[in-house]
């Protein structure tokens, strides 16, 4: 069994990290504690196989075998380690876990790479400290910039900057990285489903297709904050009404526009059972196979918004990302007969393609399509699949035998 | 100017404690360090008039003019220190200082009481943090079950027995207390008015004829957490939506049945931007003149709750009060002209009516009727008017010409 026993082990000790006893579910946030345990556990990994442990300007880490350059650029495998809150163990770190995985199977079947290898943990992938989901890869090509992202605050008013400057890691490095860019030949990201494709399908692993457009939106509904008992209904301004509504027309309007549309995050001011909101801010996540489509029913919510006196208001878009379609052939000349499967996720490889970087992705079945959540789940066949499946790809692109694209990427 | 001065001090002094700086309202919750503040506070106001302090078995705090017995109950006079999330400065301070000035006021115009004054700080009126309002009042007349109220926990999962252990009072001894009850002929409860009835009616005070009956419920909804990007909107579980509907049905129930209906608090887990909910939990909080009503429009609700999967229980409800008729004649005989006046919220007045003891309520006008919120208010020369006005009351239910009533209690 080709990389077995290293990603049992590496799997069972990222398993009790940043796990909430009380729901199962994960809490690893970027730039916190549990996200400082993660990254030395990334960084003993990469010690203990004679890596080369790089930090880019965003403090993504990159294990790099060999030495990479704009002349001779590597091949780059991995993921993420951070969370959604409460989310499940295989969003992110199941690619991480499966790349370190893929490069001692490599090993174990003496292939010397022809081309560096990377292994790459994304920092902040999910945004769910700072809102902004894939920050890290996003600050790397430039697509958010550094100083928007310095001063993203969380829920306890803590900014990125500080919170970096609290983890050792240095703001005012932050900003585009053309170097570690140049490093990456391509890029291939292994990643737990989340959706039920591959059970329908009834395969372990799948080749990615594309990412559907998506984006995040803040919707502020200002009230007047008042005594629940005291004060007429008539006398009222209570956002809680608007917000009701929003919620309901963003299903409504998601369904007709053949979309998804989420309202899963809210926070109330001052949240007292006995007052009358004065601020309710709420977040609407929207996605979708049409852009045009998904920007309709994001510009009906903001007439809804602006109607009651509120806002609403971008916080990141990306558009639709197809993958590289000469990587995707030869991957999939590589992995013969697996499905090809688009997504509705986005991923840091989704952010690394619309920056001109070859990528691709492997996905590896979910037996419930569950995801972002404590049963998030694979099987481990499955994974140990997944591990085969990345190896081969990686022999094929950094092996002796591969020339031409990956020299100067894949694709080239 | 009775009672001016040491009215005026102490309102300054009390204005910055637990006052946030970002939002200018008030966070001043049961058994915190700002609570804590409060009651030293409280402690020191009564040791500088000679006043001896007595806590009671739920940890209110008495100030007595003399000693009060079961064979010679005391005139109380008083409110709360606590505050909602966010609240002004008005909403319980008032009265508790109100009271205090109002024994200076006696003692300068050199009344002798023949019977004893207590000042009381009740714990917890609110129940911003704990979720039953009244806790301190309910707790000794026992319409809240100690075990019950030990076992309450905040947001932080921190219980009341927690809570009050690291304040320096022993939970164990929350119950009943009778002793306590036993020293109370009557009480006076000094409050600004929540609503804008004084503003209409032009006068600075009022006297409290009753309070709406009151309650306030938890409604849980579960979910299924999921992907917001990947999971199809036909294979959701989101309690938002449900969530959305109660909002809404709330509103139209409460207004078609003249009551008043509020969902300020809710709390969501994950609450993350890109996760559908795996809980939705929103509190109620339903009054109205006419319980009948009130209950209706909350029958509605739990029927929509169930409907959905989910629940909606009581965590606490008030039967109508209707203060002491004999008392608020004689008040009323006092303040000759006064209005009278009732209200839609909850006070510690109400609870202990309904424990049998006579209550009085004044209430000082309130400009713009808004309360729970920064913005309340009550202008200077109205809350003199409100001291005087308690000072009165005091000197003829207390007073050295005062017979028969407040020696048993001045409704008998």
């Amino acid at each position: 069994m080709v990389g077995r026993s290293s990603f049992d082990r590496m799997w069972e000790e990222l398993a009790p990290v940043g796990r909430s006893a009380a729901t199962g579910g994960y809490r690893r946030f970027a730039w916190t504690r549990t996200d400082h345990d993660l990254r030395e556990w990334f960084a003993a990994e990469a010690a203990s196989r004679g890596l080369t442990l790089v930090l880019d300007r965003a403090g993504n880490q990159w294990a790099w075998w060999g030495e990479p350059s704009a002349r001779q650029p590597g091949v780059a495998i991995g993921s993420h380690l951070d969370s959604v809150p409460d989310g499940g163990a295989f969003d992110g770190p199941l690619g991480v876990v499966s790349a370190f995985a893929a490069v001692d199977a490599l090993r174990q079947q003496g292939v010397v790479p022809a081309r560096p290898i990377g292994v790459v943990n994304f920092v902040d992938e999910e945004g769910a400290r700072f809102g902004i989901a894939c920050a890290g890869s996003r600050l790397i090509t430039g697509a958010l910039d550094a100083d928007r992202a310095r001063g993203l605050a969380d829920a306890e008013a803590t900014s990125m900057a500080e919170a970096m400057r609290a983890a050792g890691v240095d703001p005012d490095g932050l900003g585009p990285d053309r170097d570690a860019l140049d490093r990456i030949g391509c890029f291939v990201e292994l990643h737990v489903e989340q959706g039920r494709g591959l059970v329908e399908l009834g395969a372990p692993v799948a080749v990615g297709s594309q990412i559907w457009p998506h984006g995040r939106w803040r919707i502020e509904l200002p009230g007047e904050a008042n005594h629940a008992g005291t004060t007429r209904l008539a006398d009222r301004r209570d956002p809680m009404l608007g917000y009701a509504r929003l919620i309901l027309a963003a299903r409504e309007a998601a369904e007709r526009r053949g979309s998804v549309a989420t309202m899963g995050k809210v926070s109330v001011a001052p949240n007292g059972v006995n007052a009358i909101p004065s601020l309710v801010t709420a977040w609407l996540d929207a996605r979708g196979p049409d852009a045009e489509q998904v920007l309709a029913v994001v510009a009906e919510l903001r007439e809804l918004a602006d109607a009651s006196g509120g806002s609403l208001l971008q916080e990141s878009w990306t558009e639709a990302t197809s993958f590289d379609a000469r990587l995707a052939e030869r991957v999939g000349a590589v992995l013969a007969g697996a499905p090809v499967l688009g997504t509705g996720a986005g991923h840091d490889a989704g952010i690394l393609a619309n920056a001109g970087i070859p990528t691709a992705m492997l996905f590896v079945r979910n037996p419930t399509g569950v995801s972002h959540s404590p049963a998030e789940h694979a099987e481990l066949p499955d994974c140990h699949a997944g591990v085969r499946a990345l190896t081969a790809v990686l022999a094929d692109l950094a092996g002796p035998t591969a020339t031409g694209p990956a020299a100067g990427g894949p694709a080239g």
